[in-house]
């Protein structure tokens, strides 16, 4: 149904060996979260504009300043979505900006179906972001769709296994033969990504793992030895980068630590001086998570 | 965040008292699928426009037809997404134009996230449909802002508790202590919805039960009373009608089948009779699943 996925471009860099690449080259494991909300814009930018124009003029003014700072930004298509078709366009332009800068993008969509539905998502979600998160719940077939246009065109796929909520325990704590259910997923996330192992000794298949759950790091980097790890969760939610430095290899890579309200969402509505703000925020959080994959 | 649910106006039926009162004045318990493919839609229609305006005049000249015949339909919004915001545009259109003949509106939307993100979610997808499909693997608190909003505007929300795939298995058969883990998302499915259990005894959250999976209904009727079961898979996936009688409680109510490319891809792109082949295709499916209410 969807059209075949044509191999990877020089204008579309590799997902995995790039984020290694960079880090390696001495930038922070760091991704800064974009969940606009118009409610905690600046209030001068653009107040007259529709809410999805507001976000877009919003991202176009802070990404040159966050991407001097971090290597890839995570925008969550929600906080789009919730403005309808023009909230859906500002997350593609909010996207295209970011690449222009020479970011990786990780589209947080969050999506999952079965497969002639994921292949019409991967097609779509593939042409905006270097990478997606999604949904283990209905298997490797609906996953495939992602796994093999990704490493066709070297983008990644982090799949949800344990998620930042308090809620996570529910299901994917619940016991089965090979562990508990968040365990079954990892294993299956390091089976899926066995294929797409780089040079530098990860995978196109990542796992989300919820930073609030900083005890679980250490075994979660055992069951994916080959998975990038990507933790939500510093920040509001109350996980702090020192925390995390179990997910992380002797290189350290293999982990990318996410802040987003923390950064974008570090003024007051009114304050003038948002932009030094979020570009100071931005700079703390890479100087933060660079200490820690030193140490 | 999101702002706060009004409560339900005149304008917007209570999803599941609607869809009984409709099934008990003798419509069919059927929804056609929406998963508009362009290379699928008639070649004379609009042949010059893009994806995303095809399929919106598409579903505008089809819709008057299959909502004579059927209650409720269910677009898949991967199919519009593909097309990026235009098509989130279309998908939107599509929803208002099927309000507006009074069918009921199912936004096979499969979302799933944690708080603040499912908030902007719902608020979205619940102004453009009448009920949403929805992901479990985060428990509780990912579903809540479905569920409280839902409970204040009489909207649905279908968890993913069974899906049609050859993969479901995977994960969803795993054996826990309350049973399978699809056994255990069934038993929290009820013990949700229990605070939305209308007249006729069914809640606001049903369950997505794929129809490949027949012999497992009488089960998951039993684990989850009050819950109406979207079915899907029959047609294309190989589930049919007449094996799904087990759903259906005494009454004819309790469960939806469900067909999509059967009925909207059921001729020829060349075919210039499309629109009669739709009509016939809707007419005969829900001549099918009347007879098998009835049984």
């Amino acid at each position: 149904m969807a059209s075949e996925p044509a191999s990877a471009d020089a204008a579309c860099p590799h997902f995995t060996k790039e984020l290694s690449a960079r880090i390696l080259a001495g930038r922070p494991a760091a991704v800064v979260g974009l969940d606009p909300r118009p409610e905690a814009l600046p209030r001068t930018l653009a107040p007259t504009a529709p809410p999805a124009r507001r976000i877009a003029a919003f991202h176009e003014a802070i990404l040159p300043a966050i991407t001097r700072h971090v290597p890839a930004i995570k925008p969550n298509i929600a906080f789009f979505e919730r403005f309808g078709a023009d909230g859906y366009r500002a997350y593609e332009e909010t996207c295209a900006t970011a690449r222009q800068l020479g970011c990786l993008v990780i589209g947080d969509v969050t999506r999952g179906d079965i497969g002639s539905t994921a292949e019409a998502y991967a097609e779509q979600h593939f042409t905006h972001a270097d990478a997606v998160t999604l949904h283990p719940y209905l298997g490797s077939d609906s996953l495939a769709p992602f796994l093999r246009r990704g490493a066709a065109l070297g983008k990644g796929s982090f799949v949800l296994v344990r998620t930042s909520n308090p809620s996570a325990r529910e299901f994917q704590d619940l016991p089965t033969p090979q562990g508990r259910l968040c365990d079954a997923v990892a294993d299956a996330v390091a089976a899926w990504g066995r294929d797409t192992v780089d040079e530098h000794g990860y995978s196109l298949v990542g796992a989300v793992v919820g930073a609030t759950y900083a005890e679980e790091l250490a075994g979660f980097r055992r069951r994916m030895p080959h998975a990038w790890l990507l933790l939500p969760g510093v920040g509001a939610q109350g996980a702090s980068v020192d925390q995390l430095g179990a997910a992380f290899d002797a290189r350290g890579l293999g982990a990318l630590i996410t802040q987003s309200r923390g950064i974008t969402q570090c003024f007051a509505p009114g304050d003038a001086d948002w932009r030094a703000r979020i570009e100071d925020a931005a700079a703390a959080f890479a100087a933060e998570v660079l200490a820690l994959q030193s140490r």
